[in-house]
């Protein structure tokens, strides 16, 4: 855009002294991995210099350069996003936090970690486990960074009990787009003490400031759990059942669903055929996954045989019992290689993320479903319904690039629209990044998109960070 | 303020036009109430009007009318804060919602109700409990508005398990300064979808909008609870139990905390000594009383269990279990009655509601202690051992307003620097009101109370709602 300067040799200069030689790189050096994320239908953007940062100084610096020079920053954590965010749809520096990836100390009085933003959601999650402690938010990209999950309020498989990223973040370091430093919250879980910067700073995608350190909510590790698998003759019966879960006072850590193909897919993949097919003779045509977690066996068996009851009273063919290990690794591995397995089946892919109200799921899945086919786009789904939030895929199978988007566009303006219809919300964990900006819009309303624009502006009056993402 | 218009005999008509005669109070007829909250010590302020509102649609023409002569609103629920957040200190109209007072449905699917802004709390937990359902957030002060509630996020007795009043905000309708009327959020858990408007509203105690409805999420009614006192020697041994209690996975609802000397004033206030002063021949000097729940006594005896051996191992001198309904009433009715107990032991009480992290709690309150000895000024005190945050009361006995006044206010300046240093919050769920601005600027710092005074801005441009709060 017109209205930002170019990187001149003199202010590339400038940055290689900051970050060093070996952190920087510069025109042509530039990766060609930076000018994208895992969605690069939303287009591929070269940024004119990319910076591996390693400390809240360094990114301080290099803020006051390029707002003094009105040079774009974008920063990117691990590229993993779905909606552009990360990409610099404008030039100018990517930030890059990779470097960023240590966790610096637990608190066990207080039961926190405070880390570096750059440490993947898998690293963490595992060096949590090892003290005995356990971070619940669980989204299915583990290789994500906790930078990039705070920016997207990421939630997850586990957010039904646990809730979702913003429930975990107690305080944060931020660099604002002018350079200055500024902490925000405490190691403290109760607070009333004015506007909450800290939660306008959760979900903003790298548009208000940049995040450079995290102060995160541990719990004790779980002793105990056990996952069940319930088939049902298909996706409307699967997704009646999950209020009646709800209530029956088993305060579940997950409740997933999946339709029938995406797992004949996923078994196919993976060779390993976790969920049954034919149940008691009966072609099963979609599932629900329960994980429960406890104190203990005795505990959990209670839980169980009123998991059992309900199953039976919503029509559930069966309750399969994973308690080993093993089996438990196996049937989650298949949850999390759907995308995967989507990804490997088609030329293209676009998505969305929508949040439905729970009893709204069945029916907004069967009018995508119908809709696809009349568009003639391959749709894939699969989410949680624990709490609405849908994963839904659309597949271009041999359909060239601009009929594929042409097609997409005009069932996602629908589908948008109908979620909007039900309540829901455009995006329940992926965010907005530039690709879904016009559907944040409509669902929001001038109103509020106007205010989220002049809270953007008295954070970033020159609109150098991460410009055109979320709003104008 | 001069910036401000005073109320005209016409603008008065036109007010008493929108809400009816009997909702309209006027000069002479506004009940003294209006003019203070449960703290008076920072001052009585009568508001030119009290309109006591329906509608969001009355709400709406009130501000578009006020909007457009200058006249100051402050919103009132229930009138039960203590730092003068719903006190018109510019004078102008007072709003009160105790007559949105409906609990508008609920949604036994998605697990929430609809409310209206002024239902008193107690009135809400006990119809959610009659539909089997829970809401979980437990201020201590039971006849607050749950628009109240929300506007300063309270925290309450179940924080530890449950989270605070943020946490179960699922949307809100919410009436601008101009008189626009906007919704934020939707009937879902999941979202990651612009910048969190809605977490900004939650806890800026009615200067951004003025809330008119809201979507509440609740859980099932759980089984079973108990309650366990712990006596301890002193403060010390009693805190230092705290991060033991959470690391033993017990999952708590509360961990309170109690010095003997306000137990020792409830006993002698209800009549009824549920604490014991004496354990095997040992006096206690402080208690740590803990709630469990379960699905069932087998479940609460394991847990029971487990806390005995931290109780022992951690200096308890015992631990009682308080089973019964009728003794469980007691005891929380005892704890309840801490504020009241204070109060009629004082002429004037001024209060801090600090939090600092769970390890430094005991280390805060000695200092707090002892400082107040030296200033001359009693201090008594209580709180949520489990999430640090600690009400305590300044007394004044028989001092003079003035004297208290001084030595209270040398007092707070030494404990709010203390708790910074400390790394705590200025406020945990009694919130800044226009009592505790200056210590929430130097909490945060002059960026942050910057950007808050900003965002102010973005929302009121003209200042009129709830002017003087939060930020200046």
């Amino acid at each position: 855009m017109s209205d930002y300067n170019k990187l001149t040799s003199a202010l590339a200069q400038e940055l290689k002294a900051i970050v060093g030689e070996n952190r920087f790189q510069c025109g042509e050096q530039v990766k060609e991995d930076y000018s994208h994320d895992e969605m690069p239908i939303y287009g591929r953007f070269m940024p004119e210099a990319v910076c591996l940062v390693e400390s809240t100084e360094e990114v301080s610096a290099i803020m006051k350069l390029c707002r003094e020079n009105k040079i774009p920053v974008t920063v990117r954590g691990a590229g993993t996003g779905l909606v552009g965010g990360c990409v610099p749809i404008n030039g100018g520096i990517v930030l890059g936090t990779e470097r960023m990836n240590r966790i610096l100390s637990y608190d066990m009085k207080n039961l926190v970690v405070h880390t570096q933003p750059g440490v993947l959601l898998c690293d963490l999650a595992a060096d949590a486990l090892a003290h005995g402690l356990m971070y619940p938010p669980d989204p299915g990209e583990k290789t994500a960074t906790v930078g990039g999950n705070v920016s997207t309020n990421a939630g997850g498989m586990r957010a039904v009990k646990y809730g979702v990223t913003r429930d975990y973040v107690l305080a944060m370091t931020v660099v604002l787009p002018n350079g200055e430093i500024m902490k925000l919250g405490k190691t403290v879980c109760k607070t009333s003490s004015g506007y909450s910067l800290l939660h306008l700073m959760i979900g903003s995608e790298g548009t208000l400031g940049i995040i450079t350190e995290l102060t995160l909510k541990l719990i004790p590790k779980p002793e105990k759990d056990v996952s069940l698998i319930l088939p049902f003759k298909d996706i409307a019966t699967a997704i009646a059942s999950v209020p009646e879960i709800k209530l029956a006072n088993l305060d579940p850590q997950s409740i997933e669903f999946m339709e029938r193909d995406i797992v004949d897919s996923s078994a196919a993949f993976t060779g390993n055929a976790v969920f049954p097919t034919v149940v008691n003779g009966k072609e099963a045509g979609a599932y629900i996954l329960v994980t429960l977690v406890g104190g203990g066996e005795d505990e959990l068996t209670v839980k169980m045989e009123r998991l059992s009851e309900v199953a039976e009273k919503t029509g559930a063919y069966d309750m399969l019992v994973v308690w080993t290990d093993g089996l438990k690794k196996d049937v989650w591995a298949a949850r999390s290689a759907f995308l995967t397995v989507i990804e490997a089946e088609t030329k293209l892919l676009d998505e969305m993320d929508v949040v439905v109200p729970v009893d709204r799921i069945a029916e907004f899945l069967v009018y995508t479903h119908d809709e696809a086919e009349k568009q003639g786009v391959r749709v894939r789904s699969f989410g949680h319904a624990g709490d609405g939030n849908l994963h839904i895929y659309c597949c271009s199978n041999e359909l060239e690039e601009d009929e594929f988007k042409r097609r997409v566009r005009k069932l996602m303006d629908l589908c948008y629209a109908k979620c909007t219809e039900f309540e829901g919300q455009v995006s329940g964990e992926h965010s907005i990044g530039h690709a879904k900006k016009a559907y944040l819009r409509q669902s929001v309303g001038d109103t509020a998109y106007g205010l989220m624009g002049a809270i953007k502006k008295v954070f970033d009056p020159d609109g150098i960070l991460n410009p055109g993402k979320v709003v104008d």
